[in-house]
């Protein structure tokens, strides 16, 4: 079974085709400017790249350039369209109402619309993603839809409501729903199964990256999240604040002159590494600034390091206790330093740690760096969210 | 020695007058309602308690009035208002200026009035109360003012710089600045020297009430505190919201069309228990609404506690360890349930306490909670800012 894994932007597409048998990657690529231009990018499995620029007014046609790339000439991969079993979405926000992947269905994608409210930018492509799918494959192909949100949905309403006025939450569903969901869950379920760690058990899994989120898992299930409502909440990011003091957002805006949206665009575009260290969001460029002796680069590279141990501190608490924990995305795959403050923050846990293992998993190079006679297991694990939606939808799409 | 406290706020100014040789309070009191009517209360050790409504324009002649009490008619505990050695007050926002307390010269109250940006409800009166005392008692009766930021002046930058741009922090000097500092600095010198917890030395002091706050405390000196640039940040409060994620400011204020300053008051005064529940600000009717069955009582109740945990669990990451955590303030000296869960939650630490000892603890009866084979020492000890300011105060002035 081949299943084309889809992560629709508002001008972008994402996309992968993967072979279940064996579970390999056939092909994977992006269509940029859907809209306002036309960009596509493919990638094989054997290093070979091809781009060109061809105008895609929508994802529509963006989609049908993929088809056709992918079943004709030098970047063909597969000989026709019919050998797509099924395709998978990725959904940023499924709200209350989606506790897990499913089927699409018309019914599905009004619902899907409808919590765009809660992410402006994403559900309405995702929408665009699914349809422009159908227009191209027909109905007969099943689509299955997987969300950012759905391995949050366990939390405890006391971990998921904040403590504002609570008709905003009835109004507004203004609440904590996470995100990083399919990797949090991936990282969770190697952790368990592959790692042997099991159930019952306590997890914390630290997807860090350009966005970046911690979640604490009790027995296979989120019970805390640090991502809120949106993305934005948290600790500090790429080019985010995370929380910080609410008054402080209010004392800015009415300093600044701002309305809510550019305050908005502030504190998720121009805030985090970028704006501590006023270098780069990407956070190879502060750390090569910061041991060049730049002090601001210092500064966001201590921030991110001891917020880290904090949330990690938090979720032991909210936890009681600590068997297992897991790094993953591009800082937590790549950053031996961040790890390394982590685990000696809590030293007195009886955490130990290879040192020499720490600063060699890097670059894909994953497992666990604990010591045998570690109190917690500390791993560092590469994620594949394009996997979980793969799974997922051969497993929704069998039974069907 | 007898030393005269001021706490003024705008329209309001709390007194009390303490005796140094036995450390006896003589009197205490309030007048409210300064600018807007007039009112003075009095109470006196053995219980009795007068009031009035008396005209109060200005805070001077609130002033003028108390002096007067003090020394006349039923009301009188002095002969003379010579017998008022020095003056001292409570000042909320000292900034990054002021890193201990200080005797008051015309500098510092341009200062304290300059700090008023970061305070415009506390600072300005806190500046009139001076003001006043020294038009009552003349400028020979040396004056102190104790602030509440200065046990927070060691926080290293990484704690204290919130990942926004750092061009705000440049400009207008936001940043965490903390509150609660007398009584985190109060509670911190009871363990350490009264306790013989000692240094070096990790300790939690949690100050819950209407208003509450937790620190960090290293080695006798404050590493981090929940309040931030205001006293809004931090977990839930009375009727303060916490830090939630800034997005969901954001979301509301462009939903409601809400200005930063009628944000700044939901997140202050309707947020909170009393923003969850929907019963009260006041912790004693939330409990008595959860335990009745009010299923938003319930949700406030599991909030707070929960959060209280979270908050001590992130501290023990940042110390990398605790010895001693200490509950103080209305809350925190009275509610054994939330001692209780946050103690639960750290029993895989080894901390154990007497449930009897939690239970009784309560109405000022204080000490420590754990048992003797706790892995770290948990107290309940009742708070005194009002005795710290005297204790400044006396210092400087015998040093003068």
């Amino acid at each position: 079974m081949k299943i084309f894994i889809v992560n629709a932007g508002s001008s972008s597409l994402k996309y992968q085709l993967i072979d279940m048998a064996d579970k390999s990657v056939i092909v994977k690529g992006l269509c940029e400017r859907i809209g306002i231009g036309g960009k596509i990018t493919l990638k094989k499995p054997d290093g070979s790249k091809y781009e060109a620029e061809i105008p895609m007014p929508d994802h529509t046609t963006a989609f049908k350039i993929v088809i056709d790339w992918m079943t004709n000439g030098e970047t063909k991969v597969i000989d026709d369209l019919s050998e797509i079993s099924a395709v998978g979405h990725r959904i940023v926000q499924g709200g209350a109402i989606f506790k897990e992947s499913c089927l699409v269905t018309e019914d599905v994608i009004q619902k899907i619309e409808e919590l765009g409210a809660l992410a402006p930018l994403h559900n309405p492509a995702h929408v665009q993603g699914i349809r422009a799918c159908i227009e191209t494959l027909g109905d007969k192909v099943p689509q299955v839809v997987v969300f950012d949100t759905s391995f949050h949905s366990t939390m405890p309403d006391y971990a998921y409501i904040f403590p504002l006025p609570y008709e905003y939450y009835e109004k507004y569903a203004v609440r904590r729903y996470g995100a990083h969901g399919t990797s949090h869950r991936f990282i969770t379920s190697r952790v368990i199964n592959e790692f042997g760690v099991g159930t019952p058990s306590k997890i914390i899994t630290c997807h860090l990256g350009n966005g970046s989120s911690i979640t604490a898992v009790k027995d296979g299930k989120c019970i805390d999240t640090s991502m809120g409502l949106t993305p934005l909440d948290g600790f500090m990011m790429g080019t985010r604040c995370g929380a910080v003091d609410p008054s402080a957002i209010t004392y800015i805006m009415e300093k600044e002159n701002l309305t809510p949206q550019e305050m908005d665009t502030i504190m998720n575009k121009k805030s985090g590494f970028l704006g501590v260290s006023g270098v780069s969001s990407d956070n190879r460029d502060v750390e090569a600034a910061a041991d060049a002796g730049n002090e601001r680069a210092i500064l966001a590279r201590n921030i991110l390091k001891y917020q880290v141990a904090k949330v990690v501190g938090s979720y032991i608490a909210a936890l009681g206790g600590v068997d297992a924990i897991a790094f993953t995305g591009g800082l937590g795959e790549n950053n031996p330093f961040i790890r390394e403050y982590v685990c000696d923050q809590l030293a007195f846990l009886g955490v130990k740690y290879d040192k020499d293992k720490n600063e060699e998993y890097v670059h894909g190079k994953e497992g666990e760096i604990s010591t045998a006679d570690s109190s917690v297991k500390v791993y560092v694990l590469a994620t594949d969210e394009e996997m979980v939606i793969a799974e997922d939808t051969q497993k929704i799409v069998e039974a069907l």
